[in-house]
């Protein structure tokens, strides 16, 4: 672990991160000493600190202490923190903070393979995202919902919970984002009033504009998920699952969603 | 300060409290060494944590923590933040996870006493509270909408700011609740989709209660607030706070505010 640079696992506990979740995170993958798609995972930092109203830190300094957890870990999953930095008694932030940078490494998980291959059984959560378009997509440290979404089932075959807003719309997944094939066309929910657009979402969306995909980003409601010829679940970590199982439906084939995890795999941007 | 009973000031970086704001936390008064009205502080501790699913320390153990720390600080700001302590990776709440407990001291500010006897004056903040039943009510720490408020003015003569929901009901300030005083009858906004019920707003609903002053808890309207006959902020640091100015809107009498300031300024419960 490193904090501002220097070994260390702890933060004081007057970091705005702590006493407000003032901050953001990013949750990546690192293979032989690289953190993979990382001018991409920068740039999403930048922009969550751009929208929070955080100094960004410097991309070479950030580069500077991946090498050196990175030289020590280099395959693992990378989490990076970036804080508003201490703060005096209040909600308003200083004038003049300095950002807290926090890394940490944890072992890549292994998942079965079947996940990627044959798909996994998800459902549907209780808890409904309130809409706050000021925070929407942001990865931001406030994640009291994914916790309370995440601790509504203990079936380990359930691997992931699909999130609706307020207003009935679906989501995302408590940790990945969704994405559909509906009559042929790729859809994904647009997240401009909740949930977290992922670095993985932006490779996907990306790919489909290069490659022809006819690509909406738009509402989703929950009789289309149900009917949809494909669903899929994205993340840095998990890369893509398809869905196997959602309530009483049940999926075999997913050509477009395997189609799309080849070219990701393949693919270093 | 205190962490988990031992002098500290600093906690992990994979306590839960940072990563994800899992937690909730209280600002309390302590005056001669002792936290005022710590049995309604400690209730709403017992609250908060159930509603989060956090085991909520023992009295007992918070008790003794709060005279190791009082003893040395006889008059300060208390806070303290309850976490769900260390985790592994991933939202999901562990199962046998042990609580985090931080006990912080800062010196009592110092605010100027015309505050609360000719009032303060206030603004309107441009975000608008997401409506999240489930974490409605709960001081969590996932502050981030306060912290956006906050950072929306810097004119010093301006010492709060109101905060609306999502369909234009006005719910607190960033730090205080609101009471308003409106053809005769106490109101105060209904916090059953957003906001933070506070320990002052419960000892004054109590005292209405008790005294026979007709009090509504319901939604409450922007103009219904201009309108008001009185309008104060409460929390357990400042007190009780009459609003002057808000807008085009001046007010000069606060009879209402002013006798129940008194109340609570000379009662222990």
């Amino acid at each position: 672990m490193l904090i501002n640079g220097k070994p260390g696992n702890s933060i004081s506990i007057r970091d705005r991160g702590l006493l407000y979740g003032d901050g953001m995170f990013r949750t990546m993958r690192a293979v032989r000493g690289e953190i993979l798609h990382w001018p991409l995972h920068y740039l999403k930092i930048q922009h969550d600190c751009l929208a929070l109203g955080i100094t960004c830190p410097e991309e070479a300094l950030l580069r500077v202490e991946q090498d050196t957890l990175l030289a020590q870990h280099p395959d693992c999953v990378v989490k990076l923190i970036v804080t508003r930095g201490m703060g005096t008694r209040g909600y308003a932030p200083p004038a003049n903070g300095e950002p807290t940078r926090i890394w940490d490494v944890s072992p890549l998980p292994q998942y079965p393979a079947d996940n990627a291959l044959r798909g996994v059984k998800v459902r549907l959560c209780d808890l409904r995202l309130a809409m706050q378009p000021r925070l929407a997509g942001i990865k931001h440290l406030n994640r009291m919902e994914n916790v309370l979404a995440a601790a509504e089932w203990h079936d380990p075959e359930i691997v992931e919970g699909l999130l609706l807003d307020n207003e009935g719309h679906v989501v995302e997944g408590t940790r990945s984002n969704l994405f559909l094939v509906s009559q042929g066309v790729l859809v994904t929910p647009k997240l401009s009033r909740c949930g977290v657009a992922g670095v993985q979402r932006g490779r996907i969306l990306a790919w489909a504009l290069q490659h022809g995909v006819t690509l909406q980003i738009r509402d989703v409601g929950l009789e289309e998920v149900r009917q949809a010829d494909e669903l899929f679940l994205v993340n840095s970590i998990i890369g893509l699952w398809p869905v196997r199982e959602l309530e009483q439906r049940r999926w075999l084939d997913f050509p477009l969603a395997t189609r799309i995890r080849h070219e990701l795999e393949g693919r270093s941007t």
